[in-house]
């Protein structure tokens, strides 16, 4: 009954979008062909065996590391033996930073463990770490107004809590304390600083991220790390005594000299235009902690089984290139993504349009476009497309995701399928984001929109700049 | 609208309470100050503050450590502050043993960390570890069948899951294997065993917990640490490969000379008869890896929440004396209830009933008694008096709740206010049993039942033996 109620939306669609468009855009029979692909998708397990086999076989794949290289192996095995072309690594250089030992205790009035990680990127206390007094700040606002000088020696804790939202908008405000905290609390003394996790989980995890870019040249900020949510809790609850609360902190990471890191790509070569280029991107670097499930393997999974399914189901490659970019670095500050844009330079005026799954493992509920606009009404007609799978029309202020950053500022269209990130940040960048949290049946309405995406945007003659 | 049907549905039961019972063993007084009690208990907050305190303030509270001792402190200063008689510490020794290094990975195919913890008891694997490859069995059951001599060196892994229910009969299933697996594999010449954590919760939280008794005196079995779940399902599709898997296991666990532990006695004196004695226990040390909150931070907080709440409405004590005995070192083998029952062997004849709350913060749902067989209408009719709070009529089959074991075995009758434990084991003995997943107002709904039960059980005539 329901199938047969999105049938019938999709045929009015189909018809309303082949009356609006020019007939080269996108004909009666793209738009069936893109209606088989949604169908298809769910018969489908590619996306979920890849990232199946990406969290079992490799796991963890911090930038720079030899996990880091293993995951472009795999990579490259895995999108040869699934019959994609030009499956080649584009190195360049990282810097590594790696984890040490993270322990953190309340030493007075009430000694217990805290639990703790390292923000990506801070400098060590050595070995012997830093004990002192604890001063809280209710915000990064709070801290940034702290008189200078006041907080000598002491240890800051920023106690600013994240908003829960479907489209992750609490996130880009909470993550200024985690960029900012440290390099604000070294110019105001302090010996070390403490944020609450940025995160929406009320689970013990902690909450790691990079701070500012690896290759950042300033100054390297205080030691810092996150407490859990309920960790944050506990060290608030205690300074409510009334009474002065001493710390320990003790986290060694170092920073290491640049290691090789990489980019892996896989393309489905143009049948008509070759050099005209459809380019969908994930990230293959993960944070240390989890196994990189949902950020973003489930995103690695999506774009490898859209581009599967294309292969398996047209009876011939689309007009354009699909171009798969499994980015090395992303973590660490977008490092592959700008390697990208320089390598491919002379190129970019070529990439037609780009996108990148890089939000987690849930359901995509909007379609959003950053194209010319004159160009929005032909980009808008193809996310109505979408709507058999439930994904509403956006807006034309899509960002097509973390690694378009570059070819972004460089002219590239994007688009954004956006996914809902209700639970994301539960589980992002902590050491609960593991396989058991991505359900295939959702992955592969992703991989149906995706699928429907990049068959329409390599098949049309329609441009979007 | 609801409150005036629970209170219609109260007046028919204490109507038919008093018909049906002698008038000496609940008047239409005292089932009317039962009612009292469970209607002030929603307006208190004091079993939350407890446990508020307890995990602010102490934390973590292992068995022989510090950190018990320093809760021992809390508690005399606690109790007595709220106005309780004869409070009092009752020492005794236990065996300490103390967690140390922990960490564990898969070395081949496919190196990644696994995230472990040892189970309370485990032998140490030094502090090179051990690294041997892995066997799998889907049970104990299937382990104890092996061939001796099968698992020279090896690596034992028993990767059988725990099911999920509302009284947590999952839990006595599985919790065989966290027993049993170390000394099986001794048995079987492997060199160290992993288990699948013995809980439900599907977060990346490994679940500590017993062995046997800590002053059990035959072989230490081989070093054994649980796998969280997400961790062993990982295991377990490595090991679907088909290939070897080796695993590096190092735990260096410390079983040091008996230490002091102790447990916490506070009394409300009984008016009439102060020799006979209503007990209502908790325990007061907790595992190392979260702070106590539900196990068993929540049953201190209920049974001092209930008792304070007859200190508070009652014009006086009832007649029997009303004991809470806040137990040490219960998790390592229920240690402080032994150490009870031998020092109080000579009133044991005078304890009419006991009860304990130990099985999380969920909600009370039904009412089993422990008591004679003739004594069962008598204990069913208090517990019918507990209709209003949504709390059924059970069997006759409580144990009282895991310190009650030696009083019970002496003869004393007990009764079980059992709560909803759907989701006790996704937190119970990990880092992730923190006070936040505690709810106010479902503690105060405990603290209603312990309250009218305490108060009949000690103002009533009639006994249970």
């Amino acid at each position: 009954m329901r199938h047969t109620l999105i049938m019938a939306v999709f045929v009015l669609w189909a018809c309303k979008i082949a009356a609006d468009t020019p007939a080269s855009a996108i004909t009666a029979a793209m738009a069936a062909t893109a209606q088989k692909l949604m169908q298809q998708a769910s018969l489908t397990n590619t996306g979920y065996e890849v990232v199946e086999s990406l969290t079992t076989e490799v796991g963890p794949r911090l930038a720079g590391t030899g996990a880091e290289a293993r995951a472009r192996q795999w990579a490259v095995a895995k999108l040869t033996d699934l019959g994609f072309h030009n499956v080649r690594v584009e190195p360049f250089m990282v810097p590594l930073w790696l984890r040490g030992i993270e322990r953190a205790e309340i030493v007075t009035p009430f000694p217990q463990p805290l639990t703790i990680t390292a923000l990506g990127g801070s400098a060590s206390t050595g070995p012997d770490g830093v004990e002192a007094e604890v001063v809280s700040f209710e915000s990064l606002a709070a801290l940034e107004d702290a008189p200078e000088g006041s907080l000598q020696g002491k240890i800051v804790f920023v106690d600013e809590a994240m908003s829960r939202s479907r489209d992750g908008s609490g996130y880009r405000v909470a993550v200024a304390k985690r960029r900012k905290t440290a390099f604000t609390a070294q110019r105001l003394g302090a010996g070390a600083a403490l944020i609450r996790s940025v995160g929406t989980s009320s689970h013990r995890f902690a909450h790691t991220g990079q701070m500012r870019r690896i290759d950042y040249k300033g100054e390297a900020g205080v030691p810092i790390a996150a407490l859990t949510v309920p960790d944050a809790d506990q060290l608030r609850r205690t300074l409510s005594r009334g009474v002065p609360v001493t710390v320990r902190l003790v986290i060694t990471p170092q920073l290491l000299p640049p290691s090789e890191s990489g980019n892996v790509i896989a393309e489905i070569p143009g049948a008509a235009v070759p050099d005209e280029i459809v380019l969908v991107g994930a990230h293959l670097d993960s944070w240390d902690l989890g196994t990189g499930a949902i950020d973003d393997g489930a995103g690695v999974g999506i774009v490898i089984g859209a581009a599967k399914l294309l292969l398996d189901v047209l009876p011939q490659a689309p007009r354009r290139t699909i171009r798969i970019v499994l980015f090395g670095s992303e973590e660490v500050g977008l490092v592959g993504a700008q390697a990208y844009a320089e390598q491919h330079a002379g190129e970019l005026h070529n990439h037609v349009i780009a996108t990148e799954s890089d939000f987690g493992a849930g359901v995509i509920w909007r379609f959003d476009t950053g194209v010319a606009d004159d160009k929005v009404p032909f980009a808008e007609a193809i996310g109505e497309l979408l709507l058999p799978l439930d994904i509403e029309p956006g807006s034309n202020t899509a960002t097509g995701g973390p690694d378009m950053k570059y070819l972004r500022e460089a002219g590239v269209p994007v688009v954004g399928l956006k996914q809902n990130g209700w639970d994301y940040f539960d589980l992002h960048h902590t050491p609960d984001d593991t396989l058991d949290k991505i359900a295939p049946d959702i992955l592969n309405q992703n991989i149906a929109a995706y699928a429907a995406f990049l068959y329409l945007a390599a098949e049309t003659e329609a441009d979007f700049r």
